[in-house]
């Protein structure tokens, strides 16, 4: 047989970003994509970076190793009025532009509606015609785990500032699941100030998150747990706690003590993959050996739906019992509420999701997450920039709190980065400081500057980000696609267009956005525009939508919103 | 009852573009967009203008009457460093930006595509919170009917070029349909040279088009139809024949005759409305009294879709006779072919869809429907540009046919307009020339430079624009994103992104480009970059689905394309 071999696929490689002040590139701007591009694909950062696979299943950096070589070589003559189009992780063309338009501009992924699904996606990408780009793994802005750390840390600070004027010291978290995702709860309830308690059905999860430190340590039962919870918020410790067991048997047991005058959690959430009940949840009375063998024995599927579903129903129930008790208690998007309304649960949408709840009111303010990476390949530059924020944000204590954990907690991957939510009327402040830093040489080398997709005017994705919003708009993608437009008018260094990132193919719609601060003059204009126009864009969207602190915001910042002043 | 009124309907409402040399915004940029929405609702241009409907269907220019109000009144506040921003018709944010950068960013209708249907639409339409921006109708630049017999005339003579060498002098043409689009067939074969003989059951659209005289005569029957069409052949001219009757019961009989000896068509084509077995496809057999009287009658539909379905492949019979005998035929986007498909005409496909046969062609040239319209509403401004244009392209003699018929034969609809398919290395020689006509004070007002969406790389519509792809890439719409975003970055005046154009919701994705040519050299260099860079971006897109003629052009204009190069 005469195979072809994948140019997907390539052993050989082994890819990190250049380090150090070294232009391979004609200019910083384009450097800065040069350097992107291969620390998406560092080992330190990538899943599978010897497949080009970036993160989030097969989100890529680029369409296969001939268009990722094609894709350096011309930025490395790409000039300073020129412009790089990536279609799909593929280098299509250069076009002659001006220096304060994006040096690239990138669209991947994007189906006309009626034929975005992953069947025809899959028809396209087997053929070489296609690429998935996730978020920020086509877009060449991925930083690895300490986003979604950071995405949970700011949802419990968040919660605490609803619920808890903004102190979560004594407080604990009850929850469950230490996968993927899950696994970053504990740190996160830590940073946050809080104490976790957190559910895990597999002994080998929750070793793992004991040896990298997310986890403090295991109780050896229910009574250990609260024994211990009941210490560690009594002295206001952030100590994270692990029990073995199932969710949906533990959760009513704790219920039950908390209605007798036991110990009551502050928030009840859930990480468990109840999204997929095949793969996701371990049904009560199941072994993990056997949960196991049913996954893997398509016979036994339809009776281990059943069973995780009967399960899911059991938890909701419990988590609906904390709710009643006045507990503040939220779904984290894994879809367990449908699962237990689908069993009969009828109020099992009584408790919010956690994007309505706590994320809203940051986009509402234009915060999220804002990230960037020294180019320079040295820590010392991050940590100045920590500095930086703290100096130009002196009352934001959560956020110094969160700068000084992350550096302690928490070990770059690839370039060295930092992310931390910031708002409108922030983020250029950041931008412009560390550009300032750039000139006067304080920092080695210049600094990128990003965010996920999954940001407050960027996005639509109904099933997650805009879900639920104000005036049922949560479908509309006019949003993103203007905010890609304007981050271009702006002149951003490089700016994308994706479908399908996050909820994959047909459920969402998401711009990306980075800019370089090389010390510039030019580059202090850029950054003063873009970024504030793009959280200023989002809050506009939720301004649009009707909600009043996104109104605030926007008149606060002083943004010209027609027809709000209309 | 208390019934707020429809926002949208004000029939006290008559919109027409300021003319002149005088500025009602700061600057000519502004003051092109402040007048081009006025012109989409000249009572001259639009379908329904109190309603803001431009064309289309329910193609609107504004959301409602207050953001028509507020957009006006942005647009004269609007500085040269400042963009505005329109999401579906409503005027939602201005943002700095800088004078290189579009001064309006549009999105319109855009939907994340599990929920790009009519039905969510409608939902989010009729509560004021969307638009539907059709193609030119929500981004400022529809011209009216003149688009359509170019669109047409560029067919005719693209397949006058590969068939019969570039000249359709004693040849004829034989359609059917005179309806709303189809009534520029006679027109379009005229100006392309050709006579015609167009079929058409109902003698009141007959007698519209000879009374606008786009139909030169009518004759009395089919003996009296070819008679005029030896005659006229034989002579050379290119005279438009109507004939009263049925297309199905028509064309076996020029079948027989042609097969028998008699006259036998050089193109043979059909805009009958079979695409809606109801209201559009007269059954072979029946009067048009039937017809309508069964159209409105629920009880008798399934009766007349099964009659006209089977007219249909009688009609795609003949079709299949003529193309078995040489005769170049087209299906001309009407679905025809299925239809007859559908009851058992197995070839119904051996005759191609006009797109892949003879608009591709251009598209892979980089030609499309470009545009322009005099500011100044004097129609001696359009004239000058016309002999500009003639003495740019010396050698395009089709060109400079369809400029002079069209003078002579088509009336202006608000402000003066020309379209004329240009490609790759034509459309920026027009507009820089136009610049400097505006500069040395030759015309009297800048002109403003646009396109329809359907474009050579605008445009994502697997079913009319992107059907039958060369390497099956009919519904990626990375590419029109990518034109978008192009656009902004070279410094197009207004960019904007569309959904469901043509072909409606969930179909099709695509976008616009207008460019101001004020006479100044910021103008210049602008044009010189965008006007290269929009069809440039198309040659590309075809480029890269394996197009020769589309490589070729790419080589001859220095196109740089990365994969290509390597
Ligand atoms: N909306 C968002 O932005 C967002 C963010 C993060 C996670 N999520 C959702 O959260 C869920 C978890 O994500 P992940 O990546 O960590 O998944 P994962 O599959 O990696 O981890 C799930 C964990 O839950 C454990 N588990 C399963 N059933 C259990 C039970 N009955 N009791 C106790 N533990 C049980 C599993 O052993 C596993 O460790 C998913 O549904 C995901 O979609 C959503
Ligand atoms: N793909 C494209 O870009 C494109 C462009 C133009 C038109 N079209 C298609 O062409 C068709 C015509 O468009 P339109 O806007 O002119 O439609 P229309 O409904 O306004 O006109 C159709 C005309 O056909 C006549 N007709 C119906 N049945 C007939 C018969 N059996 N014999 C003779 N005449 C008959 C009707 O009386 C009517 O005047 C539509 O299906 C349209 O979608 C496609």
């Amino acid at each position: 047989m005469n195979r072809s071999p994948d140019p997907r696929i390539d052993p050989s490689r082994v890819v990190r970003a250049p380090r150090g002040t070294e232009l391979h590139c004609k200019n910083w701007l384009t450097e800065a994509a040069y350097r992107m591009i291969q620390n998406n694909l560092d080992p330190d950062v990538a899943e599978n970076p010897q497949a080009l696979v970036v993160y989030g299943g097969i989100g890529r950096a680029a369409r296969d190793w001939a268009c990722f070589d094609q894709i350096l070589a011309t930025l490395r003559e790409l000039n300073e009025d020129e412009s790089l189009l990536i279609q799909s992780g593929k280098p299509v063309g250069v076009f002659k532009t001006h220096p304060n338009a994006p040096r690239v501009l990138i669209a991947n992924s994007n189906l006309v509606p009626k034929w975005a699904t992953w069947e025809h996606f899959n028809e396209l990408d087997r053929k070489g015609l296609f690429m998935y780009g996730q978020m920020t793994a086509g877009s060449w802005i991925y930083i690895g785990s300490q986003g979604i750390v950071q995405g949970t840390f700011e949802t419990f600070v968040e919660a605490g500032r609803q619920h808890y004027g903004g102190d979560l010291s004594g407080r604990w978290i009850l929850t469950a699941g230490l996968g993927g995702m899950g696994g970053a709860q504990p740190l996160a309830a830590t940073l946050a100030g809080a104490c976790s308690l957190n559910i895990e059905c597999q002994q080998s999860s929750i070793d793992f998150r004991l040896r990298t430190r997310y986890v403090d340590k295991q109780a050896r039962d229910i009574d250990h747990a609260l024994e211990l919870i009941r210490e560690h918020t009594a002295k206001k410790e952030a100590v994270s706690i692990a029990l073995l067991g199932n969710a949906a048997e533990i959760l009513p047991e704790l219920v039950k003590r908390a209605q007798a005058g036991g110990p009551r959690p502050d928030i009840v959430t859930d990480q468990t993959s109840a999204h997929d009940l095949i793969h996701g949840y371990l049904p009560m009375g199941w072994t993990v050996a056997q949960w196991k063998a049913a996954q893997q024995d398509p016979s036994q599927h339809a009776a281990l739906k059943e069973a995780a579903a009967k399960s899911c129903a059991v938890h909701v129930q419990a988590m609906l019992d904390f709710h009643a008790m006045g507990v503040p208690t939220v779904d984290y998007g894994n879809n367990i509420r449908q699962v237990a309304f689908d069993q009969g649960v009828k109020n099992a949408f009584d408790f919010p999701g956690f994007v309505p709840a706590y994320i809203r009111p940051l986009f509402c303010e234009g915060k999220g997450p804002f990230r960037w990476v020294a180019l320079s390949g040295d820590p010392e530059d991050i940590y100045k920039t920590d500095a930086k924020i703290k100096e130009l944000f002196p009352d934001n204590h959560h956020t110094h709190r969160w700068l000084d954990m992350a550096r302690e907690r928490i070990a770059f991957q690839g370039l060295p980065a930092r992310i931390c939510w910031l708002g409108l009327g922030e983020r250029h402040r950041a931008g412009l400081a560390f550009n300032e830093m750039v000139r006067k040489g304080e920092l080695k080398a210049p600094i990128v500057i990003g965010r996920d997709h999954l940001d407050t005017g960027s996005v639509a994705s109904p099933n997650r980000e805009t879900e639920g919003m104000k005036d049922g708009t949560d479908a509309v993608s006019d949003w993103p696609l203007l905010n890609a437009l304007l981050n271009t008018a702006g002149g951003a260094t490089w700016v994308s267009l994706h479908h399908g990132g996050g909820v994959g193919m047909g459920y969402s719609q998401h711009a990306g956005m980075v800019i370089v601060a090389d010390g510039t003059d030019a580059a202090a204009e850029r950054l003063a525009r873009v970024l504030v126009n793009d959280c200023g864009s989002g809050v506009m969207r939720h301004a649009d939508a009707g909600y009043e602190l996104a109104i605030e915001t926007a008149k606060k910042q002083g943004l010209h919103l027609p027809m709000l002043r209309a």
